[in-house]
């Protein structure tokens, strides 16, 4: 599928309704618990994007859009949320990731059009990136952390499911 | 995570609107799009979702509950909801699983306790299973198909996000 901005919007403005339906309210064990060492529980990775949120994808578009680049991109703390957030509920969290969302998403709508989508930013790894590009890997960042989020909770039941799971990989996946 | 009646069904509680709040409007690029032959579309998996909401879960507890047992489950055809729901809108689709699967929710809280949760039925693969390992099975194959749903997504734009394909994996999961 080509990029459009108004396909991904769409999705962009969607993520925060879904996990705070998804998280807001559920018991602890669910939200509280990772896969082991070195892994995210659902509540850090709350935290990561909300902290990416207002930190990275909106201030990267700006740098983007700035006369006389390719400028650089700051390198991403992804575990920076970690203490931003510091003892933040799961709900002040969901809140937070929703109205700076929001906000973003009001600010692209002002800044970004079809026309500006080739413009280029200096990515700390990558080199030259397309706005395009950045705005394509802002709804693919969702997706990977709905993903990741539901997998974790997932495992949570690998031993409860007894036989069922051979059928249900998602609690042996990597 | 030891099962609990009160955590399983505090996730299968928020499935629904958690799926609504993310494909709900959502254009039919992402939601019609699968990722190749014999994989699901997200509109295909809501089809298999709520399918065997209405002929599977709720069921194979009520053949479990029956006096006189174990007795045999009925087997699952996992694409018979796409013929059910030939022609259904999306949204029809969400608001269909979200009605059954709150209907399911109430005949539970009626039918099930704590107290029998280790009877057992008869699986047509596993043979002999117990009542909270299905109830287990049901909130990992809610995750499951949700994991799906973002991943399937995600790989739509696994060209878009240029050199991010290094950093987002779940555009090349399997």
């Amino acid at each position: 599928m080509e990029f459009s901005l108004d396909r991904a919007t769409a999705l962009l403005a969607r993520t925060p309704a879904s996990l705070s339906a998804l998280l807001a309210g559920l018991p602890e064990e669910w939200t509280m618990s990772d896969e082991g060492p070195g892994t995210w529980s659902p509540y850090q990775v709350l935290g990561h994007l909300t902290h990416i949120e207002e930190s990275d994808w909106m201030d990267r578009t700006l740098i983007i859009l700035q006369d006389g680049g390719p400028h650089p991109f700051e390198p991403v703390d992804r575990e920076a949320g970690f203490s931003r957030f510091a003892g933040w509920s799961m709900t002040d969290l969901l809140e937070r990731f929703r109205e700076v969302r929001a906000s973003n998403l009001e600010q692209l709508d002002e800044a970004v059009s079809e026309a500006n989508l080739t413009r280029v930013g200096l990515h700390p790894t990558f080199g030259e990136v397309t706005l395009d590009q950045l705005l394509a890997a802002w709804v693919v960042h969702d997706l990977n952390h709905l993903d990741q989020i539901a997998k974790t909770m997932a495992k949570q039941y690998a031993a409860a499911i007894g036989p069922w799971r051979e059928f249900l990989p998602i609690v042996d996946a990597p």
